[in-house]
């Protein structure tokens, strides 16, 4: 299938819906406005929300009910990425060839910025128009614990704290399986539950989304072989090895897809397009 | 009434829940667990789970039903307290007579175990037992407004801002009315809400937190007013008119409880406690 064009039909309703959610002028204080859009718009490539919607068609719904899901997954990643940029973290100046938050509008508004992002995440998925209240309750749950010490904020601790020298490949499949692979289960799961999906295919697409998550996030590292800080579970095997590894784990999420037909082929694609990249 | 005597028959229930809320050892990275303990154990007044317990009992329900309110409201004063102290921010070091986490676990540490007790205050909240969905996913929506860019993180981004030397006395109750109020707005309501009352009702309890929140900030403003940081409302138009301020809006706020009986009590004495402190 197209990927390309699945995409390029669907991906603009979520840039309306994140620019709906963020505050509009005068609704907070200008600084903060700001400092909250700036790694918004322009974004990255909208993997995470690209899941959600694919998620809801796969169980046979629009995707337009997955929306909400889509656009609290990117809220979330986007506040995980302006706190993981601050001096006290990774110390990074730049973030896709812009200055990050905290150098254009002060390490305090940074800081700022990602707590309200975090807070706007639950609030426009807690306002999902036309989903049950049970499944909106559900959802929002289930972010929380991605997002939380569980999960992405645990993940992250672990990334900082833990010796890169000593680090292990279980070790490292952990922090992905938190700090990246949390959101992609969020995503995926919860897309198809706002749609409407049954227990046992949320259960399926968590799954999925899970090893899709430590998938990409090997195939990321497995790119970025040559360069100095090269991760190390690449420093440990090998690119080549890494690679392989990416490859075992999408084929496992693929076979948690058993029993979605035709309609999961734009998740499968994209699954496949997340952690095949050309190098 | 005996506020002393109510409040040491509640609280204890109020710590239990905090208790059972963290992370678990093992389920958390070490440092980020004890970091996100430190100043949840020991707290300080829990004034705003009192509120959301005391709203409970205003309109006729037992006060357990609006524990997940309590522990929520209290998880997000603590991270939003944590990241306050931050270097970035009012560079405090201590607390409550201790160390604050930056100082004790490091400013990453602290970051992260902000952001992680804002996500728990969701999970809570949404795990809420026995109280029916749509009640539950009403007031988590709520969290996320106060405690977002419009509520908690909006009052401090003009805090940090404003010109404390022009600030007129509007705009620091502008200020109060976000940073401090909303979450006692947020707790009154739906500590309410979470145990069974009508729209009417929370309104009622939203239109009081509010205004005892502000009041609440006026009368600390007016215990600090010898000390060099005092508040420019104070250093605007004295101690004396501002604890009047404080005491108009406690009227204001015990008159939006009309209708409310008996029930009320404890929380219109919660509320005298909380403004009329003696100096």
């Amino acid at each position: 299938m197209d990927l390309r064009a699945y995409l390029a039909e669907r991906l603009p309703a979520v840039e309306h819906a994140l620019e709906a959610a963020l505050p509009k002028p005068g609704a907070c204080p200008e600084p903060l406005a700001s400092a909250m859009r700036h790694l918004i718009f322009p974004g990255g490539k909208r993997l995470r929300p690209a899941f959600a919607l694919a998620a809801a068609e796969a169980v046979g719904a629009p995707w337009e009910r997955a929306l909400p899901v889509a656009v609290a997954v990117e809220l979330v990643h986007t506040y995980s990425l302006i706190h993981d940029d601050l001096p006290c973290m990774d110390d990074d100046d730049e973030r896709r060839g812009r200055p990050t938050v905290h150098v254009a509008w002060g390490e305090a508004c940074a800081v700022l910025a990602g707590d309200a992002l975090q807070a706007l995440a639950f609030e426009v998925l807690l306002a999902a128009p036309g989903a049950p209240a049970p499944a909106v309750r559900d959802a929002a749950r289930e972010l929380a614990r991605a997002a939380g010490a569980g999960g992405l904020v645990g993940g992250q601790v672990d990334d900082l704290h833990f010796d890169r020298a000593c680090a292990d490949t279980g070790v490292i499949e952990s922090v992905h399986g938190r700090k990246t692979a949390a959101l992609f289960a969020f995503a995926s799961s919860n897309g198809a539950r706002l749609a409407g999906a049954d227990a046992g295919r949320v259960e399926q697409l968590r799954d999925f989304g899970q090893r899709i998550g430590i998938a990409f996030q090997l195939a990321d590292d497995a790119l970025d072989a040559d360069s100095d800080d090269a991760c190390s579970y690449v420093r440990a095997v090998g690119a080549a090895a890494t690679q392989a590894r990416a490859d075992a784990l999408l084929a496992d999420a693929l076979r948690a897809l058993d029993g979605f037909g035709e309609s999961a082929e734009p998740l499968r694609a994209l699954a496949g397009g997340a952690v095949r990249r050309s190098t």
